[in-house]
């Protein structure tokens, strides 16, 4: 190990090392390596996949940067979603160093730490667009982008071995809800010194053309609101997308209607965007949930949390008529202001169902755009900077993919391409760059407040369990003698039921009990030996009699 | 219930009866009733839906029908779908009376009764377009239609009250890959005779224009043969889109390839549809997949299961590299010939990922064209039938509320346009038609060799223990003095991993021995008292310290 570090120190190179975002949507997190200097970009976590049975959410395994931690010079955040600031509160635990973000992004963190206090050592610090931080050997800029959310950025990673564009997140946005439009000239003026690489957002690497202009959305909004003057809005959206809020918002005061904010998360992002000035109203405008009832429908539009059909949403509540302070009426219009993230379909479907059945109009196309680049935007931004190698970041495989087939055509050579597996050390220079080793990456599963405690062996008894139950085998045996002096008693959880399943059970028991006849007479004494044999007797007979395969659990108690 | 059955009786009405298939997708199955006969359109089934844990399949509850056994005078089914023909192993042994259907469609239901006999008594009886069966005070026509499989037909079901005409799955495909277009006279010659009531497949009723010919695809793989002649080619679809198979193997023989069919329904249904004529090959275009090593590349096209991503088909198998017979090379060209069906998005896209990066060239779109009929197709049916009363069929409620507004434009009245619920009883002859009562209905899960044994307290179960596992107590208790003489003893599962977890069991088992000694302390004997305050205090517990609710069993063994 020590050897391998010598020679890539000889190179005098730059690291980068992707801890997780690659392979997957989320989870974003990027090492930036230089001799003893260590700075990491964005820290996000990822949504559970659907066999990540009860885990809440995915954080990295940061293990690499706690073996460097004296290396590790503090974190630079692009912008405040959660697939960039999630994992904070986990790892600022394990890695206490300072946090650099533009204000809106810091808001942001500072709501999230509030639940989740870390060490004191790990400070928030505010930066600008266009100013520099030093980080130990890097330099890192600031640069003004757009995305779904005000305050996002791209990185200017300056290292003694060349420039780093990252882009963040971002789409190009001539006519932004709010501030301005994407920095292009300063992308320019890093190509026109020489990029070293650029890492570019691939999540919409497949859609050809060009990503609309988010105030398209308000114009939609204005129509709708127009087509459906009578009746009571409620738009379903994103609650991370504070522009869309904001347009929402313009909608309801050119109409005259209020607005009322629902769900945790959008209750609590948008009184964050108001109160540091990035969601403007007018003081009337938004009116406490309490008071609806004072306004007539056609003066009401309700933004609420729930566009993926979330079980537990708002708007699912609304839906299904649980929602304490919201119900539904014939003629209510829902818009769906939001694309379905994919896995959310069938969910989303539910909700529009119960919705239509209760005589709402929903409304499902049109109310949306993407946040993230499409094909010409990703071409610009090659144009503008330049670089000598690509390393498409943000997406699955095929969206990385495609990203290199557009590098490739803005004329990057293949092998400066490099379509990189989290935990790849990329050793890139002027000269060369190489994947020359691999770090520890993961994903740790939280489960509550547990942190990578239920790993693949719990998860499989989970998916088990899931499928066919339990059936728990008690007995007491008698130490002595090794006589059962009391059970066996069979006991099953998500299995059958029981109380209609007598006579399955005598069966089992019968099975059981014939087992420990047979132990009994050939003198088998050892208890593990009696277990696995009861285990396998009535795993055999499940499968001949139903098919079925449940955890099966002997327990012998000793008395 | 005698009562409103005379009231109903006087009307001389026709009852129309759906016991599934409406607020879902599957589980296809409508009793019609007049007087003393009954006759059923279809028995399919239903996938389970993702809450469902452990569920294999859905079949309709026909309680109706066994009350009224009598009265039933047999099935008669549409097209050979699962979810039109998926339930009659089970359904058959309840209700055994003959089943009327096309060549092709009993064929394949001949296939399922091969693995679960039914009853002698149920025949199943071939018919062809334009035969009438009588069937008590029915006579139904069998009508020619097009769907992605042959011999589909629509139903004119004539009965005293009048005639109903049911669709089945259809679409107009006036270019139709096996067989002739869609009797579109019959349905006229009907129209004129006058229809009481028009039952319409609504699931692509959100869609605009006219469905695209199956032949269309066809082409499309012309065109995908000669760009890739160099590679194999594998292709990915539904194994009962017979036609599409057919349209491969022309592609395949038109290139000079030879077939290998894979996948286990595949081969099921394609050697069925050989053996019938419904597919058409030369005798020696389908080889074994055991010669594929004999051909080159170039001369090979793989037509297999799997185009929903779902992990055990062949081609997730071929995509995870764990197929016995087929490895992928870089090279492959995989067409997914398919859409996706709501809630499989992220499992094909998984899919997708794995194959481009073992360096497979993935062709998603173009490759697939829709069985069912779009808003334009439903129009002319509805043009020619003129029915007086419309009643939505095979959607969830945005499609048959979709189909009930292409209704009322088509001039329609709304009050004679009927969303019916599963269970509804729609009584109706040319005075008037009205909801007159509910039947009970329902899915029966079927898990294994089990029907109906699981239900939502089982389901219960193995949504907690998936969530957060279970956590068993066990102990023994000398009957006579009410000590604890063995345990207690904390055993897991899907919980945490326990080996890693020593400090916390030792935590729990302080929590149950101090909640027993206060037990004991208070005199408390009632060993269901002392579970449940075992259970409350440890459930507390870990939801203080850990934010978790695993599933808690106490098991007291008394010796």
């Amino acid at each position: 190990m020590s050897k391998k570090k010598e020679t890539e120190k000889n190179l005098s190179s730059l690291k980068i090392i992707p801890l997780g975002g690659l392979e997957q949507i989320g989870m974003n997190i990027t090492a930036f390596e230089y001799e003893d200097s260590i700075i990491v970009v964005d820290c996000g976590i990822a949504f559970p996949e659907d066999e990540m049975l009860g885990i809440d959410l995915v954080v990295p395994d940061v293990s690499y940067l706690k073996e460097n931690i004296d290396k590790v010079k503090g974190f630079v955040i692009t912008h405040g979603h959660e697939d960039h600031i999630g994992a904070l509160p986990y790892v600022l635990n394990e890695i206490p160093v300072n946090v650099y973000a533009t204000r809106l992004t810091v808001a942001l963190i500072e709501n999230k730490l509030k639940e989740h206090p870390v060490p004191k050592k790990a400070k928030l610090k505010t930066v600008v667009y266009g100013q520099n931080i030093n980080l130990g050997d890097f330099r890192v800029e600031f640069i003004r982008t757009n995305h779904s959310i005000a305050d996002a950025c791209a990185l200017a990673i300056h290292s003694p071995a060349g420039t780093v564009i990252h882009t963040g997140d971002f789409k190009v946005d001539f006519t932004p809800v709010y501030g301005e439009t994407i920095d292009l000239a300063r992308f320019a003026e890093f190509g026109k010194k020489g990029v070293l690489a650029l890492m570019c957002d691939s999540t919409n690497a497949m859609r050809p053309g060009f990503t609309m202009s988010e105030k398209t959305v308000g114009k939609t909004f204005d129509t709708i609101f127009a087509d459906n003057a009578q009746n009571r809005i409620i738009v379903a959206t994103f609650s991370s997308n504070v522009d869309r809020v904001q347009q929402i918002i313009n909608s309801a005061e050119k109409f005259g209607r209020k607005v009322v904010i629902e769900g945790r998360s959008m209750v609590n992002v948008v009184s964050t965007a108001v109160e540091f000035g990035y969601v403007k109203a007018k003081d009337t405008t938004i009116i406490p949930i309490e008071t609806m009832k004072d306004y007539p429908d056609d003066k009401l539009v309700l933004i609420t949390t729930g566009s993926q059909g979330e079980a537990m949403a708002a708007l699912s509540r609304i839906a299904s008529n649980i929602h304490k302070k919201v119900t539904l009426k014939p003629g209510d219009v829902v818009i769906f202001s939001s694309s379905a993230i994919p896995g959310n379909e069938k969910n989303i479907t539910k909700v529009i169902n119960e919705l239509s059945q209760k005589g709402a109009k929903v409304i499902y196309s049109d109310a949306h755009v993407s946040g993230h680049a499409s094909q010409e935007e990703i071409k610009l931004i090659y144009a503008l900077t330049k670089p000598k190698y690509a390393i498409p970041v943000h997406g699955e495989y095929r969206h990385l993919s495609m990203q290199r087939e557009i590098a490739m055509a803005m004329g990057i050579p293949k092998e400066n391409a490099f379509i990189l597996n989290s935990g790849d050390v990329l050793t890139l220079n002027e000269e060369r760059a190489a994947i020359t080793g691999h770090v520890q990456v993961g994903g740790l599963m939280v489960d509550g407040l547990g942190v990578g405690d239920v790993g693949n062996v719990v998860l499989r008894d989970r998916q088990m369990l899931s499928e066919a139950g339990l059936i728990m085998v008690v007995m007491a045996i008698e130490q002595a003698t090794h006589e059962v002096v009391s059970g066996p008693d069979i006991i099953s959880r998500g299995f059958v039921y029981m109380r209609e399943s007598e006579e399955l059970i005598e069966e089992l028991t019968d099975v059981v009990n014939s087992t420990l006849d047979d132990c009994y007479c050939r003198n088998i004494t050892d208890y593990s030996r009696i277990k696995n044999r009861v285990k396998d007797e009535l795993s055999d007979y499940l499968w001949k009699r139903m098919r079925r395969s449940p955890v099966i659990l002997p327990v012998i108690m000793e008395v």
